[in-house]
């Protein structure tokens, strides 16, 4: 826990919060703090800021919070996902939100096993509580926003425009692509990435023409075949890194 | 597995290797190959080739082998990482052979346990099967080379220098450093490179002297901490990225 994430409701008027749990455990004996000590925290899609901490018992832990006013800018990717297995996609929540990305969208694919969108992992209560692990390693407040798309191909037709910004770039990487990386992402600038990431097996042609006629460019990320999770965290902080140099 | 490693012993005089085990497992049930079928094969540390199925039973898959004369080139990154906790090691190995690294070092260093160099994690017979599992999945046949370093000076003092040769550029990441990857690696071009990566919180002041003292560029790697194997992931793979663009 680079940074103890507050949830809005905490706090109250005074800016004082009781905090139980894990985090009231990582204060007490990872961080070994005792009263006056300050902490870096942040609040839940908020600012971050600092918590002087009042008292420590057994029971809890009272901090008394002070945020900054500037909020933390979304990270300019968002991630379109053939959703993987769900051993696999249980481990990549809280690495996807540390590397930062606004919006995973998991999404149906050929090679998808239907079965996998019955997973726990799916559920709301599983996936935040990973996410919001990622974001307090990272030191970053803003809880990636999910969606899951059961039908790819009305999602690509109706919805996609409403939600990811025209003047943004559209990749997906795939072997048969003709650029690089950083020929598909020329002059993105600071604009918002989109990147789609296939299922093991790689999307079908059908698919591939699909995103292709939706505006996604293809390109390849080179010779090796990677694991869908490793492939993801190989693919975002290539982006980011990408991203941050154009700044 | 995108490829299936055949280990110099196995073939006889006359190119036929007979697979048992998760092998022939993946050929019957994976792949569903039948007599004729060709299927892409590795020799272990050596060329790429293509193997044709002569038989399939359910004690045992014959091949034909037939091997290139080619063997791939070695990737142009090595890793020294401080040994992380040995669960994240042990999900570790198998993506690190995938991504590519000619040689994994791991290191002892201040933060580091003592008793992480106990685990299991780090016999042979452990990690080698690993490092095929990674081989396997991204079609490479080189095991990266291994070695454990208990005491970090003398290894940066007396052994480096006759491991890594002189032209090669040494870097390490972190929030001290001043310029980003992609001016830390200018003028790498094709060089080898030997990227160090910290323990969770990070190499101690004492550390980050003596590896400049020798010869590493510090960098930083952006303002997110990430999780020991996340890091690698992120790294190894913007390495090798802008590596495959200098070519």
């Amino acid at each position: 826990m680079n940074l103890i994430l507050i949830h809005p409701h905490e706090p109250d008027s005074a800016g004082l919060v009781r905090l139980s749990g894990e985090r009231a455990e990582h204060i007490r004996h990872v961080l070994k703090a005792s009263s006056g000590k300050t902490l870096r925290i942040g609040l839940l899609n908020g600012p971050k800021g600092c918590g002087t901490v009042e008292s420590v018992s057994g029971k809890e832990v009272v901090l008394q919070c002070a945020f900054e006013e500037k909020i933390p800018a979304c990270p300019a990717v968002d991630l379109l996902l053939a959703m993987p297995r769900p051993k696999v996609m249980k481990r990549l929540w809280a690495q996807l939100a540390a590397l930062g990305v606004g919006r995973i969208i998991l999404a149906n694919a050929e090679k998808v096993e239907r079965y996998y969108f019955d997973s726990h992992v799916l559920e709301p209560d599983f996936y935040n509580e990973r996410l919001i692990e990622g974001l307090q390693q990272a030191g970053d407040t803003l809880l990636p926003e999910v969606r899951i798309i059961k039908e790819l191909k009305p999602f690509l037709e109706d919805d996609l425009n409403s939600i990811f910004p025209m003047s943004g770039k559209k990749l997906l990487a795939d072997p048969s692509g003709e650029q690089n990386v950083f020929q598909a992402l020329e002059s993105a600038e600071a604009a918002k990435i989109l990147m789609a990431v296939g299922p093991e097996g790689g999307w079908t042609p059908y698919e591939l023409e699909l995103f292709a006629a939706h505006g996604f460019k293809i390109f390849h990320a080179g010779p090796r075949i990677l694991r869908t999770d490793t492939a993801c965290i190989a693919l975002l902080s290539m982006v980011a890194e990408i991203q941050r140099r154009e700044i």
